[in-house]
């Protein structure tokens, strides 16, 4: 018989797992809400729901954005990436979150790594009131380069805002672009092929015309829009949202369009400033091409009745969100037109 | 300026991906239950709640053995897998199914293999009853490697055998062994090192003394327990449920005990046979190593009184299951003992 081979020779040592775990327990401990049942290491999340009503679940993943903190060496804010994303999916459906999984994976547990992971994920969650119900950490050795992981997550919550969730939208309704800070998750493949392998740039490098690095541009935090938007959703300002993700402007909006109704973004009625402005011009992709891959500095659209559009900008001011108008329904056909011209 | 760069150019094709959503809807809608309320293809899925109680969500993957249906070139098992392996920790929270969801992140998107992944998934969602309400598919180039990929899933299911969530367990509870019919989805980067690395056998070699290939006896779908133990769970017979994955029996079992008991575990009860006979052998590692790493036959264990036990036993077997009596709790410190030799 040869030699002993061992889970560690297979290159999963259970030891550092089993340290890990005690580690995250806290972490997990501090997204803690009333309504949680069970305890961290059980075999799943148990939370009470106080009364009937209407779920809503939400997977996502932050796509090559995990790359660029595995690069930069900085892994404590994709998890709040993570969490951000699944929240706006979840407001589009008219729903405040009520707890988040997540599933980290990687070719060799570096606890020092998936504890910051995990830190970010929590700190998504508590500033979402989310609680971290449960999660899976997987070693997978031959699956995941070393040092490269993967991460996903789930969010559960509840329709509270029922007219968001209703999309009664009709002609002449206005369009409210919410800022995105940046990339947010979305043409991570797109933007590093360009920056790292085309332009040749480094995580630390300045990002050309912008007063930060490569590293800090990319791995800007996607902003959740939930506390600017509660106070206009609650009053029933918002007919319908659109989180703009994988598929740009075009490919979200589309989404809470009915067959008789068009939506005319007039992409001139705003700047796309240093970041989206590099990409295209280092590109020379075309515009079309560029509102499909990136959200080009809206992350958010709001659909509101004129009436109450000053209303609701208003209330997005008051909480920071410097939202503006771009654009409004029309009678169509369930299309997206971008018009105007980019700058 | 030099040539247009395009998503294509970085490895993501956006035409491909559409094609591939309608035909997933299709895969999804198969899954559909009555408390379903959106659609696929919205932000968020969303599931009625009929009334209160209590949620129960977990996260899971399958681990390496995403390379071992990679390497076979069979994709339509390790869905099934996943919801298998959710569906098993829900009920040992004493938790029946809702909705699932499902991410899947790969280098370069092959419809036919998504597909056939997806498809798995919802096999095992209607063959265990839950929704699968959503999910993400993620193409990831730089990250996995090409016509490789990975899967994660997320169920939520409602407590209803209120006996197995409590967890009143006391000194002289029997211990009843579930077997596994192979590894499920623990100890894969084990097994695979052992017999494609060190052994050097091939996915369609013959696995020694079994009449299955080694393909086959690695990619056999990891059982889900819910139908056999319906009837016990229903009828108060179960007092807890461990389910056997990573860690083991000791780092499973463990999860259920109260501080002042121990569970014994004879291991001289059952027979490897000769899938797990074959990893023990050939490794050479320790019988405690083993039992850490991998399930070695046991799937499931379920905690009963002494005089409710023959009832369990019989209506296991009544669906097929033919479970054994394994060991029993006794006084103690929390800790799960192996006694016995194994075989």
């Amino acid at each position: 018989m040869s030699d002993p081979f061992t889970y560690r020779d297979a290159g999963v040592d259970l030891e550092r797992a089993d340290a890990l775990k005690e580690r995250l327990a806290r972490i997990v401990q501090s997204t803690r809400t009333p309504e949680v049942a069970a305890a961290f290491g059980s075999f799943g999340g148990r939370f009470r729901l106080p009364a009937g009503g209407e779920l809503v679940a939400t997977a996502d993943g932050v796509g090559t954005k995990v790359l660029v903190a595995a690069r930069a060496g900085r892994h404590d804010t994709v998890g709040q990436d993570l969490v951000n994303h699944c929240v706006n999916d979840a407001l589009c459906e008219g729903a405040l979150p009520l707890f988040f999984l997540d599933y980290l994976a990687c070719g060799r547990l570096d606890p020092e790594v998936v504890e910051a992971v995990v830190s970010g994920v929590a700190r998504g969650c508590r500033a979402n009131g989310a609680a971290l119900l449960g999660g899976e950490t997987a070693e997978m050795p031959g699956v995941y380069r070393p040092g490269e992981y993967d991460l996903a997550g789930f969010l559960v919550g509840r329709v509270e805002y029922h007219r968001v969730a209703g999309r009664e939208v009709a002609a002449g309704d206005r369009l409210l672009a919410l800022p995105s800070n940046g990339l947010h998750t979305n043409g991570y493949s797109f933007a590093r092929s360009l920056v790292f392998d085309r332009l040749g740039l480094a995580p630390e490098s300045p990002w050309p015309g912008a007063e930060a690095s490569v590293a800090e541009v990319l791995l800007r935090v996607h902003l959740s829009y939930l506390e600017p938007l509660r106070e206009g959703c609650g009053a029933g300002w918002v007919r319908a949202l659109a989180h703009i993700t994988g598929g740009g402007i075009p490919g979200n909006v589309r989404r809470i369009l009915p067959p008789d109704l068009d939506a005319v973004v007039d992409v001139g009625s705003w700047e796309w400033g240093p970041v989206f402005g590099l990409l295209a011009r280092e590109s020379g992709a075309a515009p079309e091409e560029l509102y499909r891959i990136l959200n080009m500095g809206v992350g958010m659209i709001a659909v509101t009745r004129p009436r109450e559009a000053n209303l609701l900008r208003e209330s997005l001011a008051a909480a920071g969100c410097a939202a503006f108008p771009c654009g409004e329904l029309r009678p169509g056909s369930g299309r997206v037109r971008l018009e105007g011209r980019s700058a």
